[in-house]
């Protein structure tokens, strides 16, 4: 039946004019970065529910993410977050992930859990709490040379609870003095990834609230500094893909941490709540792939695919296949429109039409596509059911309970 | 200047045709229940910081509590969470209460801390953790029956993450099943109060997710049966006030849980953020009260007021008494709305008059007002004042810190 | 290409146990109801634009939907908007719709475009306005005998903009007075639809503002008093289908008002923002549908689909096409779904299990089947290039511009 | 009891330490701009009810607006429209205005209302169409040399309603192609303000979606160019008084659209959902007029003040009359902030004590001052009960119904 579906979806594509070979060497070309964190527990303010067989240190995350990238050929290399993934020696760190056929990705300063960041850590008031937190991410940019990363994801709980509480001006100015001295210390290779968010665990401002004021600093630093679109980390109704374009076509959209959201930064499985979302994100980012602009295919190029989520109640590993299988299904999807349709439908104020084209591509069963592309090279065409048969998971649990959480 | 400017106060409001020895006498009969948790630490997901002094056992929180009380007047009562403030022998908790002036309100069992509530606890596909959960009910039943508590307040975070994961239908009906079980346990003076809220921790549905679902429950169970607001349980823009007229009218508001939001459940220090929506909701009770309709006055008498904030950044003791005095605050001047004056408005279909009859009465500073109660209370006139002057706050110290959090 | 495609569906569906004569005398028995006023022009508060060859009265409005039947065959009913649908005869008007192989579907009265309505119609202080609002339901009443219709669909604009504009309790009192007079003018058969809206164009309180609301009138009214859900007329967030389960449990939903939102009430073809939250609707419809109970299965068969969207911009036949064919693929992939899988998953507790089970039915591509279905009832297979090819459209035309708006 | 009011208010604030002349003569140096449109009838998409009395041509606006200068020394100019206040002798309507001691404030394009523009305005894929509107632009720069205006005002509603309809990066470039030419053809003292909305007309994506967008644009522009924030064009929950603190940073804050919502973009009269808010918005830019520093000062006093709503229910003069009110009146209280002290609450980590510094500010009563101010200035203590015992408003009802609308 597979051949079978595959001939009948070439047949399919190929009259609709779609290059099944290109379409097929960009699908093998994808890379999604899993983070370390997304294999321990994470959980809710209210509770960390405690899953057997976590891993119990850093070495044991990149084997489990080792897991998830035999099985998709999709995740070659996973972000690790300092200090929870602090080791002693990154190099060691770094022939482990060698060994398993990972790269160490994305650096993620932590300046959140200790004490003194309870009202700040580079926009804090004293100025020995502000060099401590400028000290960690000088630290960041360190081990991102020794273990060889090109990314460090930036995110800052920074903000406040109540009106008055800080000098949102103030503190502005002194996010862009940290940042600043941060950026001198890369090296001409690396980025600097701007995260922003609305509002959580700062509830009343959040020092870099939106894409605008991560957009802001970045133009300030310099090339180097690029914005991470975390897709949960927005008010309700934003339109997400219209960020993503607009910061293409700035230059400026240098990753995203993938998630899913109904209400709020929920972190659930990528893909399970909105698909369509997902699906007009990478239909942007391709239209801009597809322009024939230089500056924008290399601006797309330079995008970091990463997930970050928190699975409070899912199995981890097969939480993150279930969510890498999810961004490809839609990454899939998005190779199938045809952007000479649609800018014809455009050109014409064609409202329905345009609108057509777009959808229908997301309409199509990429099935038959994707196991396609998996046995060329090599890979079970049913990753999760590979997972599931397979005994790895079993003999994690030799770990027990109360391994490493977030 | 404090006798200067009550005097003026009073001729103003005698101009306007206010009685003050009846508001001021409603002023002294307010009373807002606080909870033992607000004394102990809270946080994030991200992080839980740890403030030194915070209670470390359920008799230390009613000392705190009892302080609270002594400087404001205002909180004879305070709600305890099992098992949080589990104790050995409840008539010793009882007894402490007392001897500190207190007693113990609102009853509130936890049924999302434990491992085997993760998918559920009496809406759970098992069985037997429905029955461990039901349990868990008529235990603070019977704990309530021994504290001398009037109210068992229930918060279930039971839901789901994801579309599928649980039958939204069937677990609908195990809700009720166990809240009928626990309903013919109570004594005929007891209440439970059922609560709703939108989202967090469940990010998919939430099986009692909005004020008509609890509603709901409270008509199949019976007259016992009330809902619980908590102001920051709604989705964004939610009309709070409608929703509190709309059940004070139906006989079924058991009561609130203060806090204040800008984003989502943020629970921070109630009028601290919108304070005007605090005072409409006030506005709306007193509207009934006075309507001259015995049900309606009825219903505004047992309407239980309570905090449950997660003080994350405060010191404890003193975002109580701010809580508390926000509280008073707002329904002081809602006190002073001329509800002839608005319904006159309303009849002659003139708005703007309307509208501001009940703003008027929010722009009045009720601090003489306030000042003169507390006098005649012989109470501090600023209770804050009073409590940062005074030695208490040091004294706890001593407890040193990782004391009681939830 | 098309029997090839069908064939592999069908084994497909016949691999995982799907029965599909079922599934297909489903998609057969869909019926969804267009409104006559989504044929003429509407628009924003900004503007309305014009389009040429909208119809000029209510007998050309179901010529046109009479077109979207032929068609799509799904669309045998047409509501009608009273006044904007006042004819002398009603008797002729359902002759003409018969005549054209229509059925006249659901009156809905019109509240709120006379200038008396400005502060409310039903719950309007002045009984004079009161009464003639009554009047009105009471008239489409009559009109539902005359055109042998089953359901009166009632949206109310009632509401306020301004904190006291209007006494909520007391406006409560008027709205079911007013239903309730209504009520008892009902024939045995018929059923009166009680819509819900979160806010527009009532800015500060709307009297009928959640299902909950709705839904207590029902309760108070009577079996025939049901609850309309208009998709987009919820607060950001919140989770339709979970109201929508939780309605047909209760027995009290009448119908939908089909469309698509992204902020607030967009009024946009519907399935073209987030597909999959209309296919979690039908998911749950079916859900009730296959559990075997009579009295779920009944409430189920009394679902009324209705489009009620607002083509500001669109071509409106082409427009309803697409509603209507985006309304039956959802549809069509919730038939997917294998109930059995999903709850052996939620019985075990595999959250990643019950997901995929039915998010994997959504991922299905079912133009095969729809196709073969049109084939079967002797449709054009895609219904919306049979229009396009077709000469309908440019007839038209010589209706001009200026037609009919709402 | 006025002068006993201000004598103990001038006591109590004396003893706080603060400069009341200073505080009177910002109260007196306060302007606020009213919009020509709000003086005639607005709606909703449902419906424009007809007030009797409202003006029928823009010398009759200017006449309404001249009332409320009178009576409240704050509004000397009046924002205009193009074409709703067409003229065809500009300077004979700027002398009309000044014999009525007022001035033509910001000029207002209209790029929505034409055929046209139903696919775009400047972003329109037709060049004619672009050529259209930005011709429109330029126009609107002449007017505003005609009028002696400094500002023009550039609201857009261009975007799309469905996904694929535009090209949303090839928008981008044709947004800032037009400005681009309308900034070069502005005199160097004109300042071309650029607005930003969430959502609505357009319901997919809109052109410039915030403040980032707009902030964008300016950048790319120059100097003249400035970002205008209507409080009502956010996605739910949005911290205004973030954006607001945060463009005053950047010297890139032109002015205000004032007007207040709870839902989305409600339009309702300012200050009459959540005053606090209008309150915190001029405590952050009171904080940097009190910073000291000229960079920051300069651009606090070339903001605009302006209100913008829509009086669907209201009575035109008295509705802006309130708004005017509101806006002095959280003005007021937000000049009794002791900045001074909020800073050294801040600088110690006192979170409710710089809480409290803040929200006791919008506690006190300005009735008091703001009487004092107005006598000082000749006006009407109470500009609202003038308006209502003067005959002007008697006096205009000759004008009938019918009158200019939006």
């Amino acid at each position: 039946m597979t051949d079978k579906a595959y001939a009948l979806f070439e047949e399919q594509q190929q009259a609709r004019g779609m290059d099944l070979n290109k379409i097929k060497s960009r699908l093998k070309a994808l890379q999604i970065e899993t983070p370390s964190w997304g294999y321990g527990d994470s959980g809710t303010r209210f509770k960390v529910f405690q899953k057997e067989g976590v891993p119990r240190d850093p070495f044991e995350k990149l084997e489990d993410a080792a897991q998830v990238h035999r099985l998709t050929g999709l995740c070659p290399s996973v972000a690790i977050h300092i200090p929870w993934d602090h080791v002693d020696d990154y190099g060691k760190l770094r022939s482990h992930a060698e060994s398993l056929n990972l790269q160490i990705g994305a650096i993620n300063p932590n300046l959140f859990q200790q004490e003194d960041y309870m009202l700040g850590s580079v926009t804090h008031t004293d100025p020995a709490v502000r060099r401590k937190a400028t000290a960690h991410l000088l630290e960041c940019v360190d081990i991102a040379r020794a273990t060889g990363s090109r990314d460090i994801s930036l995110w800052f709980a920074d903000g406040t609870n109540y009106p008055g509480q800080g000098s949102i001006r103030q503190r502005k100015h002194w996010m862009l003095e940290a940042l600043a001295e941060m950026y001198s210390a890369l090296s001409p290779d690396m980025r600097m990834l701007i995260e922003y968010k609305a509002f959580e665990p700062a509830f009343y401002h959040t020092d870099i609230a939106d894409w605008g004021m991560a957009y802001n600093l970045a133009l300030k630093l310099g090339e180097q500094a690029q914005v991470l679109v975390d897709t949960g980390h927005h008010l309700p109704g934003a339109n997400v893909e219209h960020i993503v374009s607009y910061l293409i076509d700035e230059g400026r959209l240098g990753g995203f941490h993938f998630n899913s959201y109904k209400y709020a930064d929920d972190d659930l499985i990528v893909g399970a709540i909105n698909p369509y979302e997902l699906f007009l994100i990478f239909y942007q980012i391709l239209d801009a792939a597809e322009s024939g602009e230089q500056r924008l295919i290399d601006a797309v190029n330079s995008i970091a695919y990463m997930i970050d989520q928190s699975h409070n109640i899912e199995q981890k590993i097969p939480a993150m296949i279930r969510s890498v299988l999810n961004v490809q299904t839609q990454y899939a999807k998005a190779l199938l429109v045809d952007h000479r349709e649609v800018a014809e439908a455009q050109q014409r104020g064609d409202v329905l039409g345009a609108e057509d084209a777009v959808r229908r591509a997301f309409e199509f069963d990429v099935t038959p596509l994707l196991h396609a592309v998996r046995e060329e090279q090599g890979l079970p065409v049913d990753p999760m059911r590979a997972y599931l048969d397979d005994s790895y998971g079993q003999r994690i649990l030799v770990r027990g309970k109360g391994g490493a959480s977030w």
